[in-house]
């Protein structure tokens, strides 16, 4: 999977950047992009080279969702087990980024709309630029706004009051609105967004990459549990990290005054 | 129950806009307006002539709550079978709200407390005056915060500390406080409250109706479901709206390069 | 428990004032005041005396957390048995602070980093001076940020996002973000930060203590309650109030236009 066909890829230290690639259109999704970028998710949990993933714009833009012509246009004549296979496909999408173990920076320029809205808000810190516009619009084109699990993730994200105002509008969030509302954790120039996102991702990428895998899990994991199942949760969680490799690292590196090394173990 | 006794209603576009009407009292709620309110809102899930509703003030004020005389000195004489009958009548306006299938707008002005900011609460989306005053107080009559659902709601629009701040104070938010923490959607002079909410209703009924009802039916449905659950519910979900006319006619009209025109279905 | 070991504790007009005593370090938790906090957390359910408790600062600090040298240390050399014993019981503080059914108002100065943005974070109520410094570090002694609850608690408090930058970078957040966010309440200077705490504290305690512990009780009760389940749970719960006196006393002072004087029963 390092050479992907229907999506960019580049590793270098530890840092995955990825984006989409036909930015001549926006960069559209297709069934293609669905199923390789799922895949693509699902075996990084095994790779230990890959510490953080940046998913970034191409061409001024981050995605404009998926394809008119390529997807919309032939599901509106699937039946229903068709229609089925195709919604379980992007949301094993979203599974395979919230499961991959690895924190995810959404990396937003330009036009972030529809699946291309649910893979920024699917990941785990976004920043944007001043033009990005931020769409959930799937009731435009006649859907509801549970996509992908929007009706689960937006209101934790943004409160339930603003993801209302979005899904039943289906209106652009601008950056500010989404720095405000606490969808994006900055908002830098065009010109600062890659640079920033990766000083960002070098920075957890020089974390406990283990503790970090098992912050991941567990913001998934407790979702839904009640208060005293996620702090029981928590306290077996962190009792494995306790054993970690990286907990006496820091320990050791405290003592002597020095920044810690960590190894991911 | 196009002609209800205890609230105002009228019907136009599709709109339905509801108000209490004792304005004098700055509109309590009685037995009697929850009861019909309740039965009105149980109705809606049945009527497709109705899109949305707005829920406005009435002469200056949205609503007052229980009201003292008619409703809060009954209680205090009342049985425990009494009581739960009428705590579980509140409640049941709430999940009516909830359940009824049509986006509801609550355009709020001057007082908006107890029973009144839970209705504004319960609405999906909400817009104010820089007069609304909309306070969960019922701590200040000797009664919990956990009152038709706003331990549970609140949290989720504006934030479990500043939920636990109005609840334990039971002091007023302010409008803007409340746009700042994402409770109102807009803040709008009195003069163009109801402009602004016939306007932003009109913008939802001419949207895909059927798609807007599965949007509302998730917001709750997913509530407390894990990640996965969620995901897997909205793929079952838009695959239903992805059979519907509504997605097609999107799709041809774009093709076409015209506005889509939905029905509904 | 009145004369505590480990943490300064006073109790005046119904309010206890607890502070952790090592101010010359910062106030670091130990495994002692641990223990103590959540013992005496745990009695707080049976004390009529005690209605609303104010964790303040000491020297100018909050708590820089986990003692290094008592607590860090030893845990590199403990085995798995020993390690969960220990995680259990700082989630056992978290469990203690939620169950004690008394409101928590967190007064938070300067360093306020690890197990003490906990202690912040599980409080009901927070209020900062400009220099406050919370810092959820785990991750920067390579530990998970899922720790004593985070993972569950700061996202319904900042939201999803925010909550995730901080876990994953372990980055102080301001009082100014802190207020933005939600996690704080209020912000004050340093001068009037304890007068701040002291004064909500009182305006608690002058209210119907009974409803104010089911308004805590709900708030974490239906943390993760579907919908329905919660507005059903409330309808009990409030019944259960409107049986209690207070409820009467504040609809008699009401009828006699006088102020109501809560007994909290």
């Amino acid at each position: 999977m390092s050479n992907p066909e229907h999506f960019l890829l580049s590793v270098e230290n530890g840092i995955a950047t990825v984006s989409l690639d036909r930015p001549e259109r926006k960069n559209p999704l297709t069934f293609d992009s669905y199923a390789e970028l799922r895949d693509w998710f699902r075996g990084l949990v095994y790779d230990d080279d890959i510490k953080v993933v940046v998913f970034g714009p191409n061409g001024g833009n981050f995605s404009s969702g998926g394809d008119v012509h390529d997807i919309i246009g032939p599901l509106t004549k699937m039946n229903m087990k068709e229609l089925l296979a195709f919604t379980r496909m992007t949301g094993d999408l979203v599974k395979a980024m919230l499961h991959c173990g690895k924190p995810i920076i959404a990396a937003v320029d330009g036009i972030c709309a529809g699946a291309g809205a649910i893979i920024a808000m699917a990941s785990d810190l976004r920043i944007a630029t001043p033009e990005a516009k931020t769409a959930f619009l799937f009731n435009r084109v006649g859907l509801a706004g549970c996509d992908m699990g929007a009706c689960a993730i937006l209101p934790r994200l943004i409160g339930q009051g603003r993801a209302a105002e979005l899904l039943y509008l289906g209106r652009s969030m601008s950056a500010e609105e989404g720095h405000a509302w606490g969808f994006f954790n900055r908002v830098v120039s065009a010109d600062a967004l890659m640079s920033e996102a990766q000083d960002m991702a070098a920075r957890i990428a020089s974390g406990p990459g283990f503790a970090n895998m098992m912050t991941k899990t567990m913001l998934a994991q407790e979702w839904s549990m009640t208060l005293d199942q996620a702090i029981e949760a928590e306290a077996q969680a962190q009792a494995i990290c306790m054993q970690g490799q990286d907990f006496t690292r820091a320990y050791n590196a405290f003592v002597k005054k020095e920044r810690p090394v960590f190894e991911g173990d």
